[in-house]
């Protein structure tokens, strides 16, 4: 089996232009295609912006709404799954979503941020309440969770007893936590033995500052890729073959004690 | 309160020869002392040596064997606590231990290695059953585990929740798992907002070779001291003051939903 060619769109596009982001994502699933690439991974929040305040419930909307449509088009199109981060309307509540759209422009799976951070985050959003949601591509067990959901260590052991191979992290990541970017999200890839895809936004928005340095991490704790500081559209390859020798040398989930962990709960 | 000053002693002594290494520590007491270090860690089975193999019943002690006490009147004499790593005898069983000595040679804290690595420990050592030994010093809450324990996630989240500030490891790091020493370990600090020392032996042993790469990592992730490759004492800071500042910067222990964690068990 090939590897999955992954791209990570490193970009906050334009911060509450919704046609102006979905632009941005088809020039990118334009130039990620021809690089070869089955997967196009987008930001936190991509759809929208981030820092857009009372703007979310106007901008929110369903997993199934004409935003959806118009990346599922754009998926099809381009012959490459994308998942994008976007607020999700759900009756009276929003959730900060991702939703990632197969190659053929089918939904496969749409995941709410759990842990919610800081006082923006916990004023317009619900916190989601499924740890682990997965889908398939080409061959490869793919997982989903949003930015700070990654810091936390349970979330991501969650998914590699799941059996996660690719775990996608849009993220809107900002000065001074890139300790984060540059340590937590290897760290988290080798512990777990998995990739870790990590796409984060750029530069300032509202009173952010996002530091960019979007990464692939392998199972083997090395970056596969990683951008710098600016707007940047980077490519890896996931690797099943490495994956399952890197899992082999690296018992990690078979030396576990899961009956000495109880005061975790 | 002034700041727990902690000396790691990165060496392997001499495999086979306790008294030497008992030796050994002394010098290492002695210059720690001066040096107005409090506590003194020492790597892994340090006082019998690593590579040992069948030698390990012979050599193995009870905590309170002979080595134990002369250990506690090296502390005793410096007016530092100590930490070693070596092989408890308990009846029939032996395991991998770490005893922690206190200041005025008494003994605070014995732990037995619950996360047992490769073929050699899981021939001669029973895995211990308790995940969080701890013990006060200077008012610091001082944990302890060794080597691979340090790894799974699990085992220092549990010592987060149960207060810990300072976790020791005496480890015996080896070639080519040096990732864990450079990144690992400032993750595991991050992430749950503590110290770590991590205390390595160093050079060829047996069929192994350790990496060294002993160092303090702060719960901001950076790294207060580290050791190169070779035999070295190298000594750091443990300050409250920060610690507290950088736990109320990130809130991981409160942000945590230990709700949606049930797979890990």
């Amino acid at each position: 089996m090939p590897p999955l060619r992954t791209a990570l769109l490193q970009s906050s596009g334009r911060p509450g232009q919704v046609a102006e982001n979905i632009e941005v994502l088809e020039r990118a699933a334009a130039r990620a295609a021809q690089d070869g690439a089955r997967l196009l991974v987008c930001p936190e929040l991509f759809l929208t912006g981030y820092a857009i305040g009372a703007e979310v419930p106007a901008l929110a909307e369903p997993a199934d709404g004409p935003s959806a449509g118009a990346v599922a088009e754009i998926a099809a199109r381009r012959g490459l799954a994308v998942l994008y981060g976007y607020p999700e309307r759900a009756g009276e509540r929003i959730f900060n979503a991702a939703q990632l759209i197969g190659p053929d422009g089918v939904a496969l799976a749409n995941y709410r941020k759990t842990h919610l951070f800081g006082c923006f985050e916990r004023e317009w959003f619900t916190p989601g309440e499924q740890t682990v949601v997965q889908a398939e591509l080409d061959g490869v067990r793919v997982g989903i969770m949003i930015c700070y959901d990654v810091e936390f260590p349970e979330n991501v052991r969650a998914h590699a007893l799941a059996g996660t191979d690719l775990l996608l992290v849009p993220t809107a990541q900002m000065h001074p936590f890139q300790f984060v970017a540059e340590s937590v999200v290897p760290v988290r890839a080798f512990e777990n033995q998995m990739y870790v895809a990590y796409v984060n936004r750029t530069g300032p928005e509202g009173e952010f500052e996002f530091v960019g340095l979007s990464c692939l991490a392998g199972p083997d704790g090395t970056v596969r890729t990683r951008a710098g500081r600016g707007e940047e559209l980077v490519t890896g390859e996931v690797d099943l073959l490495l994956l399952s020798a890197s899992r082999a040398a690296n018992p990690y989930l078979d030396d576990r004690r899961a009956g000495l962990y109880g005061s975790l709960l």
